[in-house]
C-alpha cells in the first residue's frame, strides 16, 4: 500500500519544497547547527468548512514521500546551477555534497489517518536533525493540508446524505493530476463509498463507478434506442442518464429498456438526473419507477451537489438514493485550503538541554505550543470521548487536570487516556505498519458518527503544559489567551 | 519540453479517466459505433473569477498525456478484474483486447497556449475515431480546465501588480503534487516572475526564488543574530523576514545587518512583511530603508494577498515592490475550478455525410454549437483585435458577417483574420514544435495587456453557422437564443 507514489513517480520528490527550505538548509550547514535535533508540529488552527471537526488523512503518502527522500544526482546538479543576486552560485560545493549523502533519520509520530482531530493539535510531530526536519516542511504540508480537507468534505458530505451511497465524480475539474488523485482517495477515506476515477481504483484499491454521458445519447439517433443499445451491451451495469431532452420522457423510456432489459434476466440498476429540479424530478422519477415495479432501481443525483444541497433536497422530500458529487467535493469548493502550518517547537545544541520555542503572534490564536508534544483523549467506562488534552512529553507527569482553550480547567483524573500520536519512523526506519484504505475508511466513519454528536468537545493544554507555556510567554512579555 | 509528465510519471495516465468513458467505450465497440468519426470540442461557458478574459493553459501536459496513450498490460487486467451488478465480468476479452491493441490516431487541433479566450470557443478540437475521442475527455479536461483557471488567477494578479514583481508561493496549500506543480508552471505561464516550488523550476525551467521563514529567526538567540547568521551564509540572497517579533524593530535589524553586508561587498536584496497592516508597515519600512541609504532594497509583502488585496493596498499607498502570493494564486481560492466541458458536435458513419449534433438544454447557454470548429480573430490595420467569430469549417465559406451573442450583426468583411486553433496532432502523430515556457509567457503577457482593455470584446458565431444552427434547432423545437 506504500508504494503508491513509487508506482506513481518516477521523478524524485525530494525537490517538492520550498526554495527558502534549500536556503535556511544551507544557512544551518554554513552555521554548523544542521544537526541540532530539532522539533516540529504539523497542525492547523480552525476546522474547515465552519465545522466542529476533522478527519486526519495523507499519512500513507507521507510515508512514501519520506521513503523516497534523496537527492539524486539530477536534482544536486539542479541545485549547482541556481544563482544568487551576484550571479555567482547559491549553494557551494560541499553544501551540495552533504545533500547528496543525507539520508533521513528523523523520528515521526502521526495520528493514523481517519481519526478525528482539532485545532492545535499536532497531526504529525518531527523530530530528528534540524536541516531535515526543515527541508521536509513543505511536502509535508501540501499531502496532509489537502488530503485532511477532502476527507473533512466528504465526512460531511457522507453524513448530508445519511446513510445513502455517495460517489465522487470530480476528476474533470479536480487540481491537476494528483489534485484528482488525492481528492478520490481522501473521498473514500472520509466516506464516499466509490469514485468514478479509474487509475485511482486501480492505484489506490477504491471501488470505481460509472455507466454512460450524454455523448452516448447523443450518438444515437433517439434516447430509447440510446438506452436499447446501451442495454445490449452492458446489460450488468445499467444506470440511463434520463436528462439529454426531456427528464420525464427519459424515466418513461429508461422503464421501458428496463422491461426489456428484465425479460432478458438482468435488472436496470437506476436511471439518473444531471440538471433541473432534482427535488420535484427526483419524486416524479420515484412514483414512474415504483408504479412499473422498479422499486429497486436506484434514483441518482448529480449537478453541482455538496453537504448544503444535500441537506435542502432531503428537507425536500427528494427521492434520491446515490448521490454523485463532482467539483464540490474534488476541490472543496467553498474552502479549496486548509491553512496546516508547521511551527518548530523545541531545539537541543549537542550537550545541552532542550530549548523549547513558540512562534510569537499579535493575533493570540497564532501563538504556537512549545515541546516535544503528543495528545491524550480521555474517555469513560463507556469508552465514549471526553476530552483531548495537548500534553508535553518532556515534562514527565500524570495528567490529571486540562485547562481548555477557554481558560476553564476540567477534571480529567476519572478518565483514562491514550496518545492520538503513534510511532512512524524510528531513525529514519519505517515501524509502522500501514492499515489498508478500507480499515483506514472504517475507523473514519467509527469517529465521525462519534464525533460529529459531541458539539462543544473539550480540548485544551494538560495543566503543567499550561503553566510552561505561561511562564515562556511572561518572560517574552505576553499575556497568554488561547 | 514535452517529456515533463514522463520525466514526472512513471505510471501510465491512460486510465485517469472516468469510468463511463470507459463504459461508453464498451457500448460503442459492442454496436460497431467505436471507430466512426467524431468531434468533439472542449470548451467553457464564462469566464472565470467575474472576469472578461481567459488565458488557455495546460497544452503542453495535454500533448505528453496523448503521446503516453496506451493501456499496459496491467492497466487490462484492472479493468478484466472489474465486475458488473451481477458479480460478472463488466468488460468483455474482445474488448479488452481491442483496447491494449488500440494506438492514438486522432486529429488534434488546438489554441496555443498563453492565447486570450472567449466563452463557447474550443479550446481544443478533437476528431477521430469515436471510441479514442471519448476516452481522453476526462483528462484533457482534467488538465485544461486547471491550468487555464491558474493561468488566468496570475494573470489577474500581474496586471493589480502593475508592473511589480509577483512570487507564486503556494506550494504547501496547494490541491496535491501536482496541484502545486501545475500551479507554479501555470502561473509562471500567466505572468508571474517566479515560484518557490523548486520540483517545478526544475521540471519546468521556471525561476525559484526564497530566503528564509520564521523558524529560521526562532533558531538564534535574537533576531539580529539570526539576519546576521544568514547574511554569513548566502550574502548573496538576503531578503530579512522582519515580522517574527515586532515588524519595525524587525527592519531595523535588517538594517543593521544590512550596512555590514555592504561593508563585506554586498547588497541587502531587501525586506519581508508577512503579517499586520501590509499598507503601513511597508510605508514605515521603505522610509527607513530610504534614510539608512537603502533605496534599492525591495519591501517585499505576503499574507494571503490575490488580486483584490493588492488592488486595495495600493490604493492605500502601499510601498511594497515584490508581492508573494500563496494560497489565493495556487488554489484560485474565490473560484477554485473552471467548469469547462467537452461536447460532441459530429459523428460520421463509414461512408455517410457528417451528422452535426448539439447538446440540447433548458438553459440556453448549454446549447452546444454544432460542427468541425474553429475561432477566426479579426484584427484592424493596427493589428488590434476587432471580434472573434466561431466558424464551421464543413461550411466552407468566406466570413463576412458575425452574429454576436447579444444577436446583433457585425461586419467584420473589412477585416483580417487568423485562426485561433492550430494543429498539434494529425493521425495521431504530433505535428506542432511546443514552444518553451518563456515564449508560451511572453505571448500571454502580450495577450492580456491587450485583451483586459477591452471590455466589451465582441464574440459569436459566424454568420453561416448562425443559420445552420437556427435551423437544427428549429427542426428540434427551440428558439436559439445563446
Amino acid at each position: 500500500m506504500n508504494s503508491t507514489l513509487k508506482k506513481l513517480y518516477k521523478h524524485s520528490l525530494t525537490l517538492l519544497t520550498d526554495l527558502y527550505q534549500l536556503t535556511m538548509a544551507y544557512g544551518y550547514w554554513k552555521n554548523r547547527m544542521h544537526e541540532h535535533e530539532a522539533v516540529f508540529h504539523l497542525f492547523f488552527r480552525k476546522h474547515p468548512f465552519e465545522g466542529h471537526y476533522t478527519v486526519a488523512a495523507g499519512l500513507e503518502m507521507v510515508v512514501a514521500y519520506l521513503q523516497g527522500l534523496r537527492f539524486e544526482v539530477d536534482d544536486i546538479q539542479y541545485l549547482g546551477s541556481l544563482k544568487g543576486a551576484d550571479d555567482q552560485p547559491l549553494f557551494d560545493e560541499g553544501f551540495l555534497n552533504y545533500l547528496q549523502r543525507m539520508t533521513f533519520s528523523c523520528d515521526i509520530e502521526a495520528v493514523p489517518e481517519g481519526t478525528v482531530v482539532f485545532p492545535h493539535e499536532p497531526l504529525i510531530r518531527i523530530k530528528g536533525p534540524l536541516i531535515q526536519a526543515q527541508l521536509i516542511e513543505t511536502a509535508l504540508l501540501t499531502i496532509v493540508n489537502f488530503q485532511t480537507l477532502i476527507a473533512t468534505k466528504a465526512a460531511r458530505i457522507a453524513q448530508a446524505a445519511k446513510g445513502d451511497t455517495v460517489l465522487e465524480f470530480g476528476l474533470r475539474r479536480a487540481q491537476g493530476v494528483d489534485g484528482g488523485l488525492s481528492a478520490s482517495r481522501a473521498a473514500y477515506l472520509g466516506g464516499c463509498h466509490a469514485t468514478s476515477n479509474v487509475l485511482a481504483g486501480k492505484l489506490f484499491d477504491i471501488p470505481v463507478k460509472g455507466t454512460h454521458a450524454h455523448s452516448w445519447v447523443m450518438c444515437h439517433d433517439t434516447e430509447t434506442e440510446a438506452f436499447e443499445a446501451y442495454a445490449n451491451a452492458m446489460p450488468n451495469n445499467c444506470v440511463f442518464l434520463v436528462d439529454t431532452y426531456d427528464t420525464v420522457e427519459g424515466v418513461k423510456n429508461a422503464i421501458k429498456v428496463g422491461k426489456r432489459l428484465r425479460a432478458k434476466g438482468y435488472e436496470m440498476t437506476g436511471i439518473r438526473l444531471d440538471s433541473g429540479d432534482l427535488a420535484d424530478l427526483s419524486i416524479k422519477a420515484r412514483e414512474l419507477l415504483d408504479k412499473a415495479d422498479f422499486e429497486n432501481a436506484h434514483v441518482v443525483a448529480s449537478d453541482s451537489l455538496d453537504e448544503y444541497k444535500i441537506k435542502t433536497l432531503k428537507e425536500k422530500g427528494a427521492k434520491i438514493s446515490i448521490w454523485g458529487v463532482g467539483t464540490r467535493l474534488s476541490t472543496a469548493y467553498d474552502q479549496p485550503a486548509l491553512g496546516g502550518v508547521y511551527k518548530l517547537a523545541a531545539l537541543k545544541a549537542p550537550n545541552q538541554d532542550w530549548q523549547f520555542k513558540m512562534k510569537l503572534s499579535n493575533t493570540l490564536i497564532k501563538i504556537s505550543n512549545p515541546g516535544i508534544l503528543n495528545v491524550k483523549r480521555f474517555f469513560d467506562q463507556q469508552n465514549l470521548p471526553i476530552a483531548d488534552a495537548i500534553t508535553d512529553e518532556t515534562l514527565h507527569i500524570e495528567t490529571t487536570q486540562l485547562k481548555v482553550f477557554n481558560n476553564e480547567a476540567l477534571d480529567v483524573s476519572p478518565y483514562q487516556s491514550r496518545n492520538l500520536l503513534v510511532s512512524i519512523f524510528k531513525n529514519g526506519k519505517l515501524i509502522y505498519d500501514l492499515p489498508d484504505i478500507h480499515t483506514i475508511r472504517n475507523h473514519a466513519i467509527k469517529e465521525v458518527t462519534l464525533f460529529s454528536k459531541l458539539k462543544d468537545y473539550p480540548i485544551g493544554l494538560e495543566e503543567n503544559l499550561h503553566n510552561k507555556k505561561t511562564k515562556l510567554l511572561k518572560a517574552l512579555n505576553k499575556p497568554l489567551k488561547t
